[in-house]
């Protein structure tokens, strides 16, 4: 129920408390405000929706079981896609692990019979297999005039597949997902996921399904340009060729802190409930908030300069605190259409992968270490790392940063961890207008492949969108496509 | 209350829906999940901090008259300053208007004989006019070491007055403050309001307090910036030289964009309850994640990889959704210092007011005539103008830009408004890190300026600090004193 204020019993107590009659003289007409009420259309839509979600417009939650796959609860429901269902459980970087797994996948071409052309795609955080339409799925997909016969990945050379990563809510196992321990869905007693992690499900997809043990090109961006480094990382002999598009090899704090602000604004939406939202009214306020944040951080000041400039929704109205510029409508419309579209918990655990993800050697060292040590804890018959894995007391700020800590250090270390991809063929491409993943990260990644002192045979080719050339910021991959597109394609063909 | 998940009850029913034993067998150890539950201990302390304020820690709120000034009901209570209480009613840029209203501030240096060295020093957003310690509060002030005997504005010089900006929290009349037409708290029956609005009402500050007619100096930066350039708008024959630091002559798109995402964060929290939260639990969360976005833009990435570079706030402790690298717990501490000590409407409408700031000609004859209206309406006894400020419906979408909108004659439209300006000196200083006010913005105003056919004898000086010298983003005039003193001192005293 919409609140109303200052009722008529209120106004009464105020006109008694001023000292007006308290006798039993006929009532008086309360006094006027200077001005009057702002009104909120955007709170009493957003109420609306929660009061539909809550009359159950949301699909009731039926209990899944690995076999059936997860069913989000939601928008997020894709079709037409295969599923590979692991044969043995992974372990996880940060300790975690999952007795069983399954991912999402979709191919476009063909396979050749040396089993030498599979490209494999990897995506940003919220997106899904479905980078093209294909038969089973005829609806365009997020790169869909990308890939194709001829196109910049072209079908009629490479065998292309892309798979919704661990973690994910679009057929792969993710928080959504159901814990084959104890036929619950996870929440957020999912594991603390890596970037890493992903790319080794991926791996064993690509051996499980299709028998290749080298894989010809590992190719992605943002996020999925992540992902392609660490494909490199954890696999050096098994692929040829690495694109990393607007990725970077270790995240930079100033991303972290953008992701922070999204994870935090959607975490103290009450309806999270610290994951536990399936048979409830999912947080699509705090989801909703989240991609508004991450909406501004995927596209640049110029680009909405041309786009929005300063024009109002509707010139002819008072301002407004509810949004009022096109360019806020603009946000309000891009949250709102996501906020049903992904499942909450998945957004978190693959934000935070994405914080963790650094590619530097003592980083890498101590993630391996620990994956390692949970294995064995697991093949011993320990199950639980209760003690290892949940902090117990809130973090203090500590304003002060270790002693040891040098920019440059950390620069070398970064060149140790990265000398793994000695001699791979690797494509950086790097977009100027870009604050999430911003340009010198970029030339920082071609930087270190170049001068790796193991390297000899690797070709490291770099590539910079500048400004006059784009201004759509992180999303020039999604929207720029010949200018990305056509270094992959000369890179990919010789 | 903290909520439980997984109580007995549901591990029974859980045991029970997976067909174990419905008989009365003894009861089963629930099963256990794969990995732990994650805790939230940042969630924790919120609502630990929820239940301290719902218990009254917070002081219960008086019911203030203007004569006793609002009393706002937590940190924000400042001391020290005067108050400067209006002789005749305001009326505002968007339709509103104020009865009565007061502005807190305080004086540094003396006023000459000739009243001719007068310097309005202008904040922004969340700054109280505690500029600089002086003898009723011995604090450090926001610029302590900037102002004083010998420093950058010199006050052995000059005569320095500060004011809290109307729409404040701190002694000036704002959200927070009484309506005197129903003794009410304004909340969000405040009228909308501008940063022309502001500088209006320092001016009768500066005519009634001190008899100034021709104030020497308006400076400001961030909103002050705006600000100073307002006052020469609104007065060009009254100010002799205007300072813009970090300012800009109209607010564009993407800052737009960043402070509608923590508009819109703060509120969606519960508490802040459409403006009326006087006597109720604060919206402190809201608040702390606004202030928390805020943070981002105030700063850059390449200060914080120098800062806290890829740190872990505890890098035995494994990973957390909540707060867990270096930068993050920095963003929950700023965010949490400011949650009470700012009124949380009077954030809304100061950030409003920088939206809506255009000295474009368009925008700003059609500003003039409904302030004319209004008081017209006013006089004429019509005191309500409900009609013409609530909008009665949700703004839709319009991702059409209208047809005639064309950047360059969007910046001819700025010229014709800025023309008023001709024949005044004005500095500009810009800061290359800045995202907020990006340094292009900086050198639009100084170029509008230099190409003002009207300007005769104005001199237009222009000063931009490369990141080789400030990496510190918009903060700079906070941090880099030296770097923005020097151009200002130089430029008051030539």
């Amino acid at each position: 129920m919409r609140r109303r204020f200052f009722s008529q019993q209120s106004y009464r107590k105020l006109a008694s408390a001023a000292g007006a009659s308290t006798t039993r003289s006929p009532p008086k007409q309360p006094p006027k405000a200077s001005n009057p009420q702002l009104s909120f259309p955007c709170l009493d839509k957003r109420e609306q929706k929660t009061q539909e979600l809550s009359r159950g417009h949301l699909k009731s939650i039926q209990s899944t079981s690995l076999e059936s796959g997860p069913e989000p609860s939601y928008g997020f429901v894709t079709t037409g896609f295969h599923t590979y269902k692991s044969k043995k459980p992974i372990f996880l970087d940060y300790g975690g692990h999952l007795r069983e797994y399954q991912l999402a996948y979709e191919t476009w071409g063909k396979l050749n019979r040396e089993k030498s052309n599979l490209i494999l795609i990897h995506t940003g955080l919220s997106a899904s297999s479905h980078a093209k339409s294909q038969p089973n799925n005829t609806k365009a997909g997020w790169w869909e005039d990308f890939i194709g016969p001829g196109k910049f990945i072209d079908t009629d050379k490479f065998f292309v597949v892309c798979t919704n990563v661990l973690g994910g809510c679009y057929g792969s196992t993710g928080p959504s997902s159901v814990d084959p321990a104890d036929s619950e869905r996870y929440a957020t007693r999912f594991p603390i996921l890596s970037v890493n992690d992903m790319v080794r499900a991926q791996r064993e997809l690509v051996r499980d399904e299709f028998g290749v043990e080298i894989v010809y090109a590992s190719v992605g961006a943002s996020m999925g340009g992540m992902q392609s480094l660490a494909f490199a990382w954890e696999f050096p002999n098994e692929v040829e060729k690495v694109i990393s598009i607007s990725g970077c090899a270790r995240s930079h704090p100033y991303s972290i802190a953008l992701r922070h602000t999204q994870r935090q604004v959607l975490m103290s939406d009450p309806n999270w409930n610290r994951g536990f939202y399936y048979d409830k009214i999912p947080p699509h306020v705090g989801m909703k908030l989240a991609r508004e944040i991450a909406t501004v951080t995927y596209r640049s000041g110029p680009e909405w300069e041309y786009r929005f400039g300063r024009f109002r929704a509707d010139e002819s109205r008072p301002p407004a605190l509810c949004p009022d510029f096109l360019v806020e409508t603009y946000l309000d419309h891009a949250g709102e259409k996501f906020c049903l579209e992904y499942d909450a918990n998945s957004w978190l655990y693959v934000s935070k992968a994405m914080d963790l993800f650094d590619l530097g050697a003592k980083h890498m060292n101590a993630v391996v270490q620990q994956r390692q040590r949970s294995q064995e804890i697991h093949n011993g018959g320990q199950a639980t790392l209760k003690h290892e894995v949940v902090p117990k007391e809130p973090y203090e700020e500590k304003n002060k940063v270790p002693q040891q800590f040098s920019v440059e250090e950390s620069l070398e270390d970064l060149k140790r961890g990265m000398r793994r991809l000695a001699n791979k063929d690797v494509l950086v491409v790097g977009v100027e207008s870009d604050i999430l993943f911003p340009v010198w990260q970029q030339r920082e990644i071609a930087n270190v492949l170049i001068e790796n002192p193991d390297n000899k045979t690797g070709n490291i080719e770099y590539f910079e969108l500048g400004t006059d050339i784009s201004n759509y910021g992180h999303d020039t991959f999604l929207l720029s496509l010949e200018d990305i597109g056509k270094p992959v394609k000369s890179f990919l063909e010789s």
